[in-house]
C-alpha cells in the first residue's frame, strides 16, 4: 500500500498539487488583475478562499517535491490525517466559491451592458472555471490520501 | 458496530432523513410558490436539485421508518454502498445549489428596487438557508453510513 499512486509523497501527488497551485493562482490572477472584484461578495469570497488554497498547495508541492527528488519521507499517520482534513475543508470551500462566482458571473452576463463589459465578464468566467478545475484536483488528492489512511 | 447511531435503519437516521425531506421541501416551496424563479439560472438549478433530493430522502424516510417501527431490515453491503454513493453525489449538488442561490440572492439584494422586492428577496434568502440546512443533514447521513461501510 505504500506505493499507492496519488497519495502523499508520490510523483502523481506532486502532479496533482502542481495542478492545484497553478489553477488556483490563475483563478486569483484572472479575478484580481485590473478588476474591481470587491464590489461583489461572491468574488471577494473566491479571492479569500484562493488566498488559503494557494499557500496550502504550495507547501505540499514543496514537501512532495522533496519526497520525490531528494529523500522519501516516512509517512506518519498524524501528518496524513492533517493533510486529509485540510484537503477536505478546502475542497468544500473551493466548491462553494466556484459555484458562487459562476452563478454571479452568469447573472452579470445576462444583465449585460454596463454591468458586465465583454472583457471583464470573460475574465470572471475564466476565473470560475479555474476554481472548478482546482476543486476537482483537490478532491482527487483528498480521496487518494483518505484511501491510504486506514492502512497506516 | 451494528448499532452505530445515525447509520441506515436506526432512529437517528430516520430523524436525519426527516429533516432533509422537510428542509428540501421547504426550500422548494419558498422558491416556487408565486415566484418567477425561472428567470435566474441559479434558482432553476436549485429547483432541479431539490426535485432530486426530495424523492431520494422521502424513499429513505419510508425505508428507515419501516426498519425502526415494523421490522429491522438486514443490512447488505450493496444497499449501504448505493445509499452512500447517492448521499455523496446529492451532498455536492446540494452544496453547489445552495451556494449559487445564496450568492445570486445577495447580488439581487444589493441591486435592490425593482430587481428584488423585499417580500420576494426574503423568500429567496429563506430558500437558500433551507438548502444549506438540508446539505448539512445530508452530509451527516453520508458520514455515518460511510463509517459503517468497512465493518460490513
Amino acid at each position: 500500500m505504500d506505493e499507492l499512486p496519488g497519495s502523499f509523497g508520490t510523483s502523481a501527488s506532486l502532479a496533482l498539487r502542481l495542478g492545484q497551485t497553478i489553477f488556483s493562482f490563475a483563478s486569483l490572477l484572472f479575478m484580481c488583475f485590473d478588476v474591481q472584484f470587491y464590489s461583489y461578495t461572491a468574488f471577494c469570497y473566491l479571492v479569500t478562499v484562493m488566498g488559503l488554497v494557494v499557500p496550502w498547495s504550495l507547501t505540499l508541492v514543496v514537501v512532495d517535491a522533496y519526497s520525490v527528488f531528494v529523500k522519501f519521507l516516512p509517512r506518519q499517520p498524524r501528518t496524513i490525517l492533517i493533510v486529509v482534513l485540510g484537503d477536505w475543508a478546502l475542497s468544500y470551500l473551493l466548491l462553494s466559491a466556484a459555484c458562487s462566482a459562476a452563478s454571479v458571473t452568469d447573472l452579470l452576463f445576462d444583465a449585460g451592458g454596463s454591468y458586465c463589459p465583454a472583457k471583464l465578464c470573460s475574465r470572471y468566467q475564466l476565473s470560475a472555471a479555474m476554481a472548478f478545475l482546482s476543486w476537482f484536483l483537490c478532491q482527487g488528492s483528498f480521496l487518494f490520501n483518505l484511501w491510504l489512511l486506514p492502512s497506516l
